[in-house]
C-alpha cells in the first residue's frame, strides 16, 4: 500500500505543479497517471508544439514545460503510479482515502486532488476480430520502454506526428519496422515526414500504403499480420503490432465516484477551495467547472494552490498557516536540498 | 483623453499579464503605476532576487520575469502613463469611466481593472523642514531618468539596495556622487557593497558615515545640504538630494473610490470574475480578497485571466465566446505580428 498526503490522480501540469504546492506546506504526493510518462496531453499529445498563454513565458514547447515542472516539483520527491488508471475509491472513517487502479496498486491518502484533464486518455483502436486477445501479447497502443522492441520485428499502423516519430526512434532499434497507413498522405511535422521518407530510402524503414490491417495471427503471442493492400491480401510475419491512432480521453472510471458531473466534467466549490461535494476530494485544472471556468494551464495552476491549502487546514485543524514568500524564505525540499535568495550583507565600507 | 478599453491600475505581474489575456480577446490595454518602471515590486524592490513558486519557472529572478512579461505583451502594446497614481474616478452614464491621475492625465475606460499589489509605493521620506518644498526642485525619491544628473553634483542618503545601487550607477553619469548613511554599516547585496567599497577607494563616490542631512537649502532649486556628523555641522553644496529609505505601500486614493475595504485590500466576487462591489471595477492580484485568498503571482494571473474574460462579456453582450487554444490557433498581435505553432503537413511518402 502506498501511503501519501494527497493522491493526485493526473501528471499534467496542474497535477505536477500541485506537489510544489503541497511541498511548501510539507505535504507528501503520489501522482497515478494512465499514462506511461508525466506531463498528460502535453508530453504524449504535442510536447514539440508551443504554447504562448503560459504567465513569463512568451513561448515555451509544451514538452519543456513539463519537463520544467518536473525540475521543480524534483525537490518534494513526488512518488508515480504510472500506466495505470485510478479504479475504485473507498472512504474509510479516519477521513482519508484508499484509491486502487486497474492494476490492482493500492494508494492510502489524506486527501484526493483529481486533475485528470479531459480525461483518462484511451487509445483508438482499430477494428481487428481478437484483438483484445492480444493485448499486451504483441499488440501495444502506447510505447512505455522502446527497449522492448530490440532486435524485434514491428509493425506500426498509423498516418499521424505518432505513428512518423515512433516508425523513425524504432528504425536504430527494432530489427525491422513497417509503417502501415490507409492512406499515401501522412498527416504530420515536415520534418518527421522528411525523415521517414529518408529512412525509407535507407532501407531501414518499410513502407506500405494505402493498407490496412484486417487480422492478428499467433497462438500466444502475436506472430504475424493479415494486411488488405487495395484489395490484395498479404500476411506479414512480426513480433509486434503497435496501431497508432490517437487517443480519445474519457472520464472513466472517475465518473462513479458518487461527484456531481455536469458536461463531463466534475463541479467544484470555486468560491473556496475546489472541492467536490465530496469531503476530501478536489478537482483541479481542466477536469473540473465552475460559473465562468477556462480550461487553461494557468488556472490549473492556481486551482492547484488553492487546493493545496485547504488540504493543509484538513490535515492540520486549527494550525494558523501563515504564507511565506519563497523568495524571503526559501524553499526546503525533501531531499534536503534548500533554495534560497542570495542573502543580503551588513557591512562596513571602510 | 487616453482612450482604451481595459484601465489596468498598476504594472506589477498580474497588470502586465492581463494586457495579454485582454489581447487574445482583441481588447486594448493602458496602464498607470506610480513607480516610473513597470514591474511593480519586482523591478522596484528586488528586481535581483530569484522567485520559486512561478508555475514552470524552478527559478526565475523577480527582474527577468518582468523582462518576459514585458516581451509577452509587447504585441498586444499597451500603453502605459508611468510616475503618476490613479486619483479620481467618474463612471459615465454609458457605463464607462473616466481616471484622472495626480498630474491631471485622463483615462476613459470601458472597465477597470485594479491591480495595485499592496498599493502605491510611496517614498519614506526624511523629516526634514521644508523637504515638500524642494520636491521636483532638487529632491527626488525615485530615478525615473538617470540622465537627469548628468555632469551635476548628487547627494543619496540611505544604507539599503537602492542607495548602493544607485551610487554605484550614478558614479559614471554625475559629476559628483555622495552617499550618507546614518550607520557605517551598509545593508545589500554582497557585490553591491564591495563594489560600492571598489568606486570609493577610485574616488568617485564620496562617503559620510555615520551622517544624517537636517536641512536643505536653495532659493528655487536646492543648492546645499546641511549634515550631521556625529553631532558636528557641515554643509555640502548639491544639485540633488535623492533620499533612499524605502518605500511603503498605501491603497491611496483608490481607498475614496467607493469600493468595499476589507484589511486594506478590495473585497471581490471570486466565485465569478473578480469584480468589486462596483460593476466594471475589478480587483485582481494582491490588492483584492476573498475567502481563501493567496497573494501569490500565480493567483493574480489567474483573476486577470477571469476579469478579461468578464470585461469580454460586459463589453460584448450576447456574443459567445469560444474558448481558443494559443497552440492551436496562434496569436495575433495588435502590431501585425502572429505567432503560431509549426503546420502539420499533409504529404504523401514515395
Amino acid at each position: 500500500m502506498i501511503e501519501t498526503d494527497i493522491l493526485i490522480i493526473g501528471a499534467g501540469p496542474t497535477g505536477l505543479f500541485a506537489v510544489f504546492e503541497a511541498g511548501l506546506l510539507q505535504l507528501k504526493c503520489h501522482i497515478i497517471d494512465a499514462l506511461p510518462q508525466p506531463g498528460g496531453q502535453l508530453a504524449e499529445l504535442y510536447p514539440k508544439k508551443p504554447i504562448f498563454d503560459i504567465p513569463g513565458y512568451p513561448e515555451v514547447l509544451a514538452g519543456d514545460l513539463v519537463n520544467n515542472l518536473m525540475d521543480q516539483i524534483k525537490q518534494f520527491q513526488p512518488g508515480f503510479t504510472l500506466a495505470e488508471t485510478a479504479e475504485t475509491i473507498e472512504k474509510l472513517e479516519d477521513g482519508s482515502f484508499i484509491v486502487t487502479t486497474n492494476k490492482g496498486t493500492q494508494h492510502k491518502a489524506k486527501a484526493i486532488a483529481i486533475a485528470g484533464g479531459l480525461g483518462t486518455f484511451e487509445p483508438r483502436k482499430p477494428q481487428i476480430d481478437d484483438i483484445a486477445f492480444y493485448e499486451e501479447k504483441g499488440v501495444d497502443y502506447f510505447i512505455k520502454d522502446p527497449e522492448k522492441y530490440r532486435n524485434k520485428n514491428v509493425v506500426i499502423a498509423g498516418g499521424g506526428d505518432s505513428a512518423l516519430d515512433w516508425s523513425i526512434f524504432l528504425a536504430n532499434v527494432a530489427s525491422s519496422v513497417t509503417l502501415i497507413h490507409r492512406r499515401n498522405e501522412f498527416r504530420g511535422a515536415l520534418d518527421s515526414v522528411e525523415k521517414v521518407q529518408e529512412l525509407k530510402k535507407a532501407g531501414k524503414i518499410k513502407l506500405i500504403t494505402p493498407a490496412e490491417v484486417t487480422g492478428i495471427n499467433g497462438s500466444e503471442h502475436v506472430e504475424s499480420i493479415d494486411l488488405d493492400i487495395n484489395g490484395a491480401h498479404q500476411n506479414i510475419k512480426t513480433d509486434y503490432f503497435i496501431p497508432l491512432f490517437g487517443l480519445t480521453p474519457k472520464l472513466g472510471a472517475i465518473a462513479n465516484w458518487g461527484l456531481e458531473i455536469e458536461k463531463n466534467a466534475i463541479k467544484v466549490n470555486n468560491a473556496l477551495d475546489y472541492q467536490t461535494n465530496v469531503d476530501g476530494i478536489y478537482a483541479i485544472g481542466d477536469v473540473n467547472t465552475y460559473p465562468g471556468k477556462l480550461k487553461l494551464i494557468l488556472c490549473g495552476f492556481h486551482e492547484a494552490t488553492l487546493m493545496c491549502q485547504s488540504v493543509y487546514n484538513r490535515i492540520n485543524p486549527g494550525k494558523r498557516y501563515v504564507l511565506k514568500y519563497t523568495t524571503v524564505s526559501g524553499v526546503d525540499g525533501f531531499d534536503g536540498t534548500r533554495k534560497e535568495a542570495e542573502k543580503a550583507v551588513v557591512k562596513s565600507i571602510e
